[in-house]
C-alpha cells in the first residue's frame, strides 16, 4: 500500500519507523518544515518526501499533526484525497475532531477512522520517534465512516506494527476516559512542579517524585489545545480530584487517623481490584 | 560489627539483605511476628534471630519499624542499648522522631542518627525487600547526637550497601522536602484513583495513568501516621497544589489559550532547569 504520513513528530515519525520495520508498505512523508523529512529519509523511515500532490496515490493517510491542524490539512486538501483512501488521525481528543472529519469524509467520499495510539513520552518531535513506541500499547479506534473491512485493515496494520490491543470507542467515551487517564495526569504534573520546593528536590526524592512530575516536561501548545478542546470532561476530573484531595487534607487536619486510613484503604482497594 | 535490625519489613529486610551482600557484618533480626524472621534466616538475610536481649552486643541498631513504634522500641529497651551503640531509624518523618530519640540518646548514652533511605516500592513486608533496593538512592542523614566519626561510619556503611548519595539535613528541612517529594505524590495517587472512571481505564491508558496511580497501592496504616505527623508541611503542599490545579482549570474554563500555554510553559521550564 501507499501510505502518506502528514506530520512527522514523535507519533507520525513512530508510525513511519514502525511501518517500515514491520511491513513492506511504501511511505511518503509530508511535513511543514524540511528537517524532519530529511532526517526521516536519512534513517530510512520514509521512502520519499512528498507534498499534498502525493495524496492522489494514497491508500492510507495518517495524520500526525495537532488536532486542529489535522482537520485543516484534510479540509484544505480534501479534493486531492481519493475516495478509496482511509484517513486516520492520531489526536488525543475526538469529540471535536470526529464530527468534522466525518462531515469532510462524507462530502468528499474518502473514509475517516479516528485513531488514538496510547503511547508517547515526555519528548517531542521526530528525534523522539521510535519504531517500537507502540509496542504492546493500546490503539483506540473510533469507526466514524469506516466500514467493517476498512476497520479490519487499520486494526490489522495496528497489530502488525506492535499495538497489543485494539479498543473500539465513541468520541464521547474516548474523551471522558482520556480526560482521566491522560489529561489529568498532565494537569497534575504541571501543577505539582510549580511548588517552590520543587527546584530543591534533588537528594530528597525518589520514584514518587519522578513518576508524578515526569510529564510536566510538556509541549504546552499541544496540551493547551487538547485541554481546551476537552473542557467539560477535564474540568469534571479536576473538580473530582480537588474534592478527594480535600477529603484527605481534612482528615489530616483533624488528626482523624481512622478516617484517613479508611480513605487510603479505599484507594488501595481500587488498585487491588484492578490487579495493579 | 554486630548489627541488630528491629523490624524486618521492606526497609529493614532490604538493609539486612544489602548488608549481607556487601559486607561481612553479623546481623541479628528482631521482629514482632515470627514469619519474616524465619524467612530471613532461610534466605540468609540474617545470621540469627534475636530478642531485645541481643541489643547488649549491638554496635549498630537499625530500626525498620513505623516511626512511633521505633521510638517506643527504643524507649522500652533503652537500658539494654550499650553506650557505644549507634541507633539509626528509617522513618519518613523526622521532626517528631529526632527530638524524642535525641532525648533518649542523651539520657542513656547511646548515639542516635536519623536516617531516611529514599527508596521503596508499592509493595510492603519482608517479601518485597531486596538487596539492591538502595542502589543509587539517596540516604538522608540527620546527625542528631552522632559525632563526626560516627556519622562517617554510618555514611560509609550506606555507600557500601549501594546508596549513591548521602544528604545531610535537619528534621525541619527533611520534613518540608518530604512533604513535597514523597507524601504529596501519595496523596495525589490516592485522590486520583477515587475517580469513578478509574475502574474502566484499561485500554484507554498508558504511562501517565500508570505513573500517577502507582503509589495508590498504599500501606494505609503507615502513611496515615506519616501524613498526620507531618501535618503542616503536607497541608501547605496540598493547598499549593490545589491552587495551581485551579489556575489551570480557570484558564481552560475561560478558553484562555495564551494564559494556559504560559502556565504549562512555566512547568516545563521547571523540569528543564532541573535537567529532567
Amino acid at each position: 500500500m501507499n501510505i502518506v504520513i502528514a506530520g512527522l513528530g514523535i507519533i507520525g515519525g513512530s508510525f513511519a519507523k514502525a511501518i517500515k520495520k514491520y511491513t513492506d508498505h511504501h511511505i511518503t512523508g509530508i511535513n511543514r518544515s524540511a528537517a524532519p523529512l530529511e532526517e526521516a529519509m536519512e534513517c530510512g523511515a520514509i521512502d520519499e518526501i512528498g507534498s499534498s500532490d502525493s495524496l492522489k496515490d494514497a491508500d492510507i493517510l495518517i495524520l500526525g499533526t495537532f488536532p486542529e491542524a489535522a482537520v485543516d490539512f484534510v479540509r484544505n486538501n480534501a479534493e486531492k484525497i481519493p475516495e478509496s483512501c482511509i484517513v486516520i488521525d492520531s489526536s488525543g481528543i475526538k469529540s471535536k475532531i470526529c464530527p468534522e472529519m466525518t462531515a469532510l469524509s462524507k462530502k468528499y467520499g474518502f473514509t475517516f477512522i479516528g485513531c488514538h495510539p496510547m503511547a508517547g513520552k515526555e519528548q517531542n518531535g521526530f528525534k523522539a520517534s521510535e519504531a517500537d513506541l507502540f509496542n504492546n500499547a493500546s490503539c483506540i479506534l473510533i469507526p466514524c465512516t469506516g466500514n467493517e473491512s476498512e476497520i479490519k485493515l487499520i486494526s490489522d496494520l495496528a497489530r502488525k506494527i506492535g499495538f497489543g490491543r485494539i479498543v473500539y470507542s465513541t468520541p464521547e467515551e474516548h474523551d471522558r476516559m482520556i480526560a482521566f487517564t491522560s489529561q489529568l495526569p498532565h494537569v497534575i504534573a504541571c501543577s505539582y512542579v510549580l511548588s517552590p520546593v520543587c527546584k530543591n528536590h534533588s537528594g530528597f526524592s525518589a520514584g514518587s517524585y519522578r513518576d508524578v512530575s515526569r510529564v510536566a516536561h510538556i509541549n504546552e501548545k499541544l496540551w493547551a489545545e487538547l485541554f481546551i478542546e476537552n473542557k467539560e470532561p477535564l474540568i469534571e476530573e479536576i473538580d473530582l480530584l480537588t474534592k478527594h484531595l480535600n477529603m484527605i487534607k481534612e482528615a489530616v487536619q483533624k488528626n482523624d487517623r481512622n478516617g484517613l486510613e479508611a480513605l487510603l484503604a479505599q484507594s488501595r482497594k481500587v488498585k487491588e481490584e484492578l490487579g495493579e
